[in-house]
């Protein structure tokens, strides 16, 4: 029982004391044989593929009673691959005609879709790719007779390790007794550290040697907020956490009196703190974490997972639920921001050399503006029941942005003569995430309403550096002077026009980046939802004339390692001192 | 004989009359079908082959004495694939096994080649498919006992009327008689338009339907200033074009007498014309055409078309010939330019989903220090020689080019030490090609000799549209006031230490460009041989003062409409009334 630490990518805050619970991959192995009588060999078949349905419907339930609709979603996707005859007559077929056993025919006719989808360089496509292969195993596990481990089966407090969680694991966490996880692959944004984090239990991903180094039933501290797993901890250890632990969960009583608080600096000086949300589903979890607004209301959901264009009168349905739960706080719409790695099954579009750079999101919606209108009259519409502001993804050339508009008026025009209601203040904004919006946003700022920065995609753009593409990954840098000098490019432009600039991009709810971009004025910080109470209870510690002064020496700095060892002094001197 | 008028792409200077001549596409259509004596067939191929390559032997050194080394290397080329046994023995053992045809056997085979070339999205690959096309054409023509048309044959004053203009067809153009041609397709950066500048032939190409419209005899007259073809013009017409010809033919000569001049502007204000080159060949050209240095040496032609790395001796040879020739004049060597489109056989790259924000020219030479320590080695070497600096691709960070340096200054003295003789003065620049070096400008000119600002990859990053795209092509906009003012901020970041910027993108030597450029300060303007001398005849022309008000007008504009209808008044006052 050596004392060691490990350490990993912190990916959900928060410190877990608890045993190791080895959440093992099955032994699936199997041979492929021929078999004497292939009619019992489909009927065997058929009666795993319902056992595996039975199961996953379990799943399911559980699922969307501990986690919400939107979870549980991923588990109707496997129902249906389940049920779908395109899926399952051709491992029928194979096994009557080859005459091989179920779970060859099973697996060999599973790998030609799995190939399929995960070569298609296509997000969508491949997370298909990935339901594939979680669905199999369920099927592959009922013909070999070997148990799934079942996480909902867990009895008593544990910190898991895996090499990775599946979709269908996290879903199977029950918060009770699952304190934590760590995993050795994943990242920051890796499917399991997201559930995570909406999960609210800390998890430490990416640790690379957890299962290999952990034994099940050793005893575990999990720092979800520096990113170390202590194996077997000496007493005086284990002693300090729990303090540390104690702490954090004062300060989370104490982040939840701000739930219903304005966000304001210590020097007295107010900004927005809102959510990104992906789906009306989100919007509870929004208001429950104090969210003064949605900053960034992604609508692909709409058009995603389904066979043709939704209808006016659907996506109506899901801007109105959204602003009337919102009440009269301010929500954010983003249209149809497809194309690029995200692309539709009903919507084919040309292959492209560089997806990134190509035609997508306000592109394809000036030239599809058929999907456009549709999307911007059901805002109109929907416009009544709240306090809508709609904003235009990769805007490049004021051109695109006078076009955009001037089709959105045509269409609040044409509804006017309908006699439809519409508001008359909708506000009308821009994404900034090309770096030419930034470089010219004085120009834009005398038309737009207001401005929201991408920096995901500003950040590549800037840098010229695919943000999925490991070997280009180290010039993904937020905090590089040119990102900055950039971002205050376009918030001085919209001050001095009287406007607002908003930030929905990964690094509005980065406490490193929080002291920057206060000292830069900005006046909207969309982020996860979870992360909206440690915001507001960092700036409430942040006196917004001094953190202009950072900004200022920040803006002069020539690397990201100047500007982060500037940050690092706030951040360790302001910020509740739990790391 | 009605007298109409077609438009096209101005892609070459000058006017030419002529009668038209069609180079039609031969019928090379055939049956496949069995053979009794395909020993006899296999025969009948090899004779063709051999007949082939004797009159590609013709056409290699008919190209070697009117156009140079440099251009007739692409008839090696396919003399190689002629005679390479792993493309002629598929064809006859085809023939031998199948009993079919030469013919279908040579383009059933080839296909197979072209459609795996086609397919590579690389335009190193794609170009040997058209090769092997070009190639394969040959063969059947003599297998089919079918004339290839021979432009080296015209013996009178013609101009051409093609759908397209072949590698093998400009090669033979004999500029004695053929004194422009006109293309359905292609563009100004196609082939067939690249050649005709080097030719120095007028060209009007993508006119889409001249093939169509004009009749072999019919007078034309093809106007490469505007992109006009006027087919059997009246009278008055001609003598129109007569003086404009001539008007043109003393512009020329005036323009050379400035081979030996200074770039000076009208109120004496001297900047630097000199060129892109892409081999030691290409210096005589440069020489010929009054450059007065080389802004851009690429180094790519070293390490393509071959199976492993250029040795550092090679690499020595090629620079020292460059360095000789041009004197004292200054040399711009870029290091290896190589990843995103462009790829190399020996040097296997993962794929990527967006390979121009990937993992490519310095990015690769900091992580394979090995071939970027040989080349920097024979640089050093070489650098006695001339007055040699160096600059590195696609920096984005401080750090990189830190990194650089520092291998650099590494290599530089272990020759010292080895007793080898290196240059003290080379200066070490950057190219400005990603938007956060232009915005950190100040910071880098800190520590850079000197900036090459290269336009086309930093429009394209800084509107995030892939030049290559043509569905986001509408957004390759240099001329929007974004990218003059990211040109602003190197321009004036360098001078502000003392340094100076050069441009070596396309933009550099652009007419509508060359006023703004000149009013931003920009101090060396790197472009095409062909275009130093008109180059220099426009700057004489235009006041520097007026020239900095203008662009500091368009540096306020919002579109770049409004910034070509500001240069579109001086380049028409200003310039030689050809237009």
């Amino acid at each position: 029982m050596v004392f060691t630490t490990l350490k990993g990518i912190a990916a959900s805050n928060g410190i877990a004391i608890a045993k190791a619970y080895h959440l093992v991959e099955p032994d699936l192995s199997f041979q492929k044989k021929k078999i004497d009588n292939p009619k019992l060999e489909a009927d065997r078949f058929r009666k795993c593929v319902k056992q595996a349905n039975d199961q996953l419907e379990i799943v399911r339930n559980h699922a969307l009673k501990k986690l919400g609709e939107d979870k549980a979603a991923i588990f109707d996707a496997h129902l249906l691959i389940l049920n779908d005859p395109e899926v399952i007559k051709p491992i029928e077929e194979k096994i009557l005609s080859e005459k091989v056993n179920a779970e060859a025919a099973l697996v060999e006719t599973t790998d030609n879709f799995i190939t399929i989808f995960e070569s298609m360089d296509n997000e969508y496509m491949r997370e298909r790719a990935a339901d594939i292969r979680d669905v199999r195993k369920r099927v592959l596990a009922e013909l070999l007779n070997v148990a799934i481990p079942n996480p909902s089966l867990i009895n008593e407090e544990v910190i898991i390790v895996a090499e990775d969680l599946t979709p269908s694991d996290t879903a199977q966490l029950n918060r009770q007794y699952v304190k934590g996880f760590t995993t050795d692959i994943g990242g920051r944004t890796s499917h399991s550290a997201i559930m995570a984090r909406s999960l609210e239990i800390p998890a430490v991903v990416g640790a690379k040697t957890v299962t290999k180094d952990i034994k099940h039933g050793d005893l575990l501290i999990l720092d979800g907020l520096t990113g170390e797993v202590h194996v077997n901890p000496p007493e005086e250890v284990i002693d300090h956490y729990k303090k540390k632990q104690l702490q954090y969960k004062k300060q989370l009583e104490e982040w939840a009196k701000l739930v219903d608080k304005p966000s304001i600096s210590k020097d007295g000086v107010r900004v927005e703190l809102v959510a990104n949300i992906g789906t009306p589903n989100d919007v509870s979890s929004a208001l429950e974490h104090g969210a003064e607004g949605v900053g960034l209301f992604r609508t692909e959901f709409l058009y995603m997972g389904r066979d043709e264009l939704p209808t006016e009168e659907e996506q109506f349905e899901a801007y109105r639920t959204v602003l009337e739960e919102m009440k009269n706080r301010p929500v954010v719409v983003r249209t149809l921001d497809i194309g690029g790695d995200k692309k539709l099954p009903y919507l084919p579009l040309p292959e492209e050399m560089n997806p990134f750079l190509g035609f997508r999101a306000i592109r394809l919606c000036l030239d599809r503006t058929d999907i456009f209108r549709t999307q911007l009259r059901a805002l109109l519409r929907a416009s009544v029941y709240g306090n809508l502001k709609i904003m235009f993804p990769m805007i490049a050339t004021l051109d695109e942005f006078r076009n955009a508009k001037k089709i959105f008026l045509e269409e609040k025009e044409k509804l006017v003569k309908e006699g439809i209601k519409v508001s008359r203040t909708i506000e009308l904004g821009i994404m900034v995430e090309i770096p030419s919006t930034a470089v010219l946003a004085d120009q834009f700022a005398k038309e737009v309403d207001f401005f929201s920065i991408g920096t995901n995609d500003l950040i590549q753009y800037t840098m010229a550096a695919d943000r999925m593409n490991e070997r280009v990954s180290y010039l993904y840098q937020p905090y590089n002077p040119s990102i900055l000098r950039l971002i205050k490019m376009v918030i001085d432009a919209s001050h001095k026009q009287g406007k607002w600039t908003g930030m929905c991009g990964e690094m509005a709810g980065d406490e490193n980046a929080i002291p920057l971009l206060l000292g830069l004025g900005l006046d909207e910080f969309s982020m996860s939802a979870t992360s909206i109470l440690k915001a507001r209870s960092f700036i409430k510690e942040l006196s917004k004339a001094d953190m202009e002064k950072l900004a200022a020496e920040a803006l002069q700095k020539s690397t990201i390692e100047e500007v982060m060892e500037l940050v690092q002094e706030i951040v360790k001197t302001n910020q509740f001192s739990i790391n």
